[in-house]
């Protein structure tokens, strides 16, 4: 493979390429070409052949791509053939609704550890898991090697906890809180902000 | 202004520089250069300055941006000089939460219906919204003439309720559900899939 450096734009599609093939394989379909994936996906065929060029095509002239390879290449491109583990923090109704997500443990992510730091929280039960303190997050995390963590907990909360996450060995936060975070550059954050989506989609609704 | 055709990805970064900016305000400050307001997004100078020219540019040469004024175009040209009136359908944890959401009022969006399909969550208070039956959505969505919506049900339900958003003048959709949803071009919509969104920072945690 011939995976140099490929720009972030280009990681951030991969993910939905491979959403995609999976739900073709799960249809009975073997083969796809880069205009059916598009179309699916809703992108440009030149799109596709150009994303995955970066990593040595895999499709050969008129004859598609083979899904079930496309699958596992992407797979392992994007790290997704080993299980990650993930502590979410702030066990409120949203850390409540994404610890019960069944959309996660089919597709390599282990949610291990939830935290709160409100007496009447820590210690219930939440799906599988059982709510920690806070006070306990460092070392949970650290004994557990927990490399990525979900933030749903209130804004003012946010970057201290983000500190100690890093600290602890997390490279990856999910954010959904309103705080943009300030983080060190090898940290990985990508920011839910249901006002910042609703807000690129206003421009849009300009013509009534 | 000098707004023609502007790229999607540049109108995606304006609502991040419109939070920045905001913040700025708040701390009291008056103007601000491209280098310090990219610094604190986290892109570069020169982005910066060539996303605002689509627009007409805003800044002088040497005396940087004012805040205030760069606020207050922001504002008019992402069309959120108005308040924005927003449907969610699912009332589960995630919708509850977002129905309760603090961040929106001062942001221009109104969460003004709340719907679910279940007897035991219809007809609940949730914060100040009382839950509606879908069986009304298009009727009521159509009385109030809201023009987006988020969705936070299960994914099987996602695309049957996307369809009739769209017929009752939906234009704008989030989508919090697994499923990839196919609409009309003139619809926009922008999906939240916590799978995705982890996976795309997996291809960073290679390193150990």
């Amino acid at each position: 493979m011939a995976e140099d450096f490929v720009p972030d734009i280009v990681i951030r599609r991969l993910p939905s390429y491979l959403q995609t093939l999976n739900q073709m394989a799960k249809e009975g379909l073997h083969t796809v070409s880069s205009v059916m994936l598009a179309e699916r996906v809703g992108t440009t065929a030149a799109q596709i052949r150009k994303d995955l060029s970066y990593f040595g095509g895999f499709g050969k002239q008129g004859t598609g791509y083979s899904i079930y390879v496309l699958i596992e290449e992407l797979q392992k491109i994007l790290n997704l053939d080993r299980i990650w583990k993930v502590a979410i923090v702030g066990a409120g109704n949203l850390g409540r609704a994404l610890s019960r997500y069944q959309g996660f443990a089919n597709r390599g992510i282990d949610i291990c550890l939830l935290f709160d730091n409100h007496p009447d929280v820590v210690g219930t039960q939440v799906g599988s898991l059982v709510v920690r303190h806070v006070d306990t997050m460092i070392a949970d995390i650290q004994e557990q090697a927990v490399k990525m963590a979900i933030l749903t907990l209130p804004g003012e909360a946010a970057q201290t906890t983000a500190d100690q996450l890093v600290m602890a060995g997390v490279g990856a936060i999910l954010n959904y809180t309103p705080t943009t975070l300030k983080l060190p550059d090898h940290v990985h954050v990508e920011h839910i902000d249901p006002v910042l989506q609703l807000q690129r989609m206003m421009y849009y609704l300009d013509e009534d």
